[in-house]
């Protein structure tokens, strides 16, 4: 494959990631789930300090937990795995922003894949009760999950859907001056 | 091309991301500038919020500029183009890490188009002379910029590095429970 028809095949799965919550709770498969924990792995951060450790849930008590949990990230229930995002505690600001990094990676790693994924916030009211469930410290934070499944029927159409759900690119992009 | 193969060649190009510093300031393709830029703007975001604009700079003038207010983001000044990342001055939590997201698919979309970057952060004593330059009104955050370019011969070794520069998957993974 030459180089352009490599860079086309990336902006593709860039272009075609979506956010899918109807999810089933198919098992994924191993080799497939550890090429997305190693994109993730791969992911620079601010003076290389990989403030993660990758927590993958699949068993099914625990995910009905952690969507207990997590009002606004109920359809973990029925995702096949969900990895969490356990980050250091110290430089907020530094590690919020390498923790979207690695999360950005983990939904185009899986979209590679065909694999469905939605990111989940987990509010702090409900962090304690994630933190018992997984044997998360005190002095890690807890926040962001991924969860990963086979899309449902409904789930394969919001991937399908067309191209309004962004601003268009004459509105983002400034050229040489934001004004 | 197999789903297969579409997944290996996405996979080998997020493993290929590297942050390269030592850039020429070759003049980039304006498509590959444009297909960068499209996968910055379909960065998924919370509450599909898209706190962003994606203030591209070429003028050499305005490169050193940045690069001046910047002593860690030197690189700049060599580049070919920079990306300022100016953002939404409001949620900053839920910002930084949106913020991070699409930081990470400028990256990956350059990859994939053989163009080098890496990520340069303006301190807050830089950013009130980089605001200046650009026209940056108050109300927005300004602090993220990738810098774009082709890889001078040592910036294309740096890319070649082998793989020791990350923590081991049996390091950065854990199954089920952190602990």
């Amino acid at each position: 494959m030459s180089d352009v028809g490599r860079g086309a095949e990336v902006l593709r799965v860039l272009r075609a990631v979506r956010s899918v919550r109807d999810l089933r709770p198919d098992p994924l498969p191993h080799d497939a789930l550890v090429a997305i924990l190693e994109a993730a792995r791969w992911t620079g951060s601010g003076m290389n300090r990989q403030p993660w450790t990758f927590v993958v849930v699949r068993d099914r008590g625990a995910l009905a937990g952690i969507a207990e949990a997590s009002p606004n990230a109920g359809h973990v229930a029925h995702a096949g795995a969900a990895i969490v995002l356990v980050m250091d505690g110290d430089m907020p600001e530094i590690t919020t922003f390498d923790e979207g990094r690695a999360a950005e990676r983990i939904l185009i790693a899986a979209t590679a894949q065909g694999i469905a994924s939605a990111i989940g916030w987990i509010p702090p009211a409900g962090r304690p009760a994630v933190r018992a469930l997984l044997g998360i410290p005190e002095e890690k934070r807890v926040r962001t999950l991924v969860a990963l499944g086979t899309a449902t029927a409904s789930g394969a159409r919001t991937k399908a859907a067309p191209g309004t759900a962004r601003r268009a690119l004459d509105e983002v992009v400034r050229w040489e001056r934001y004004a």
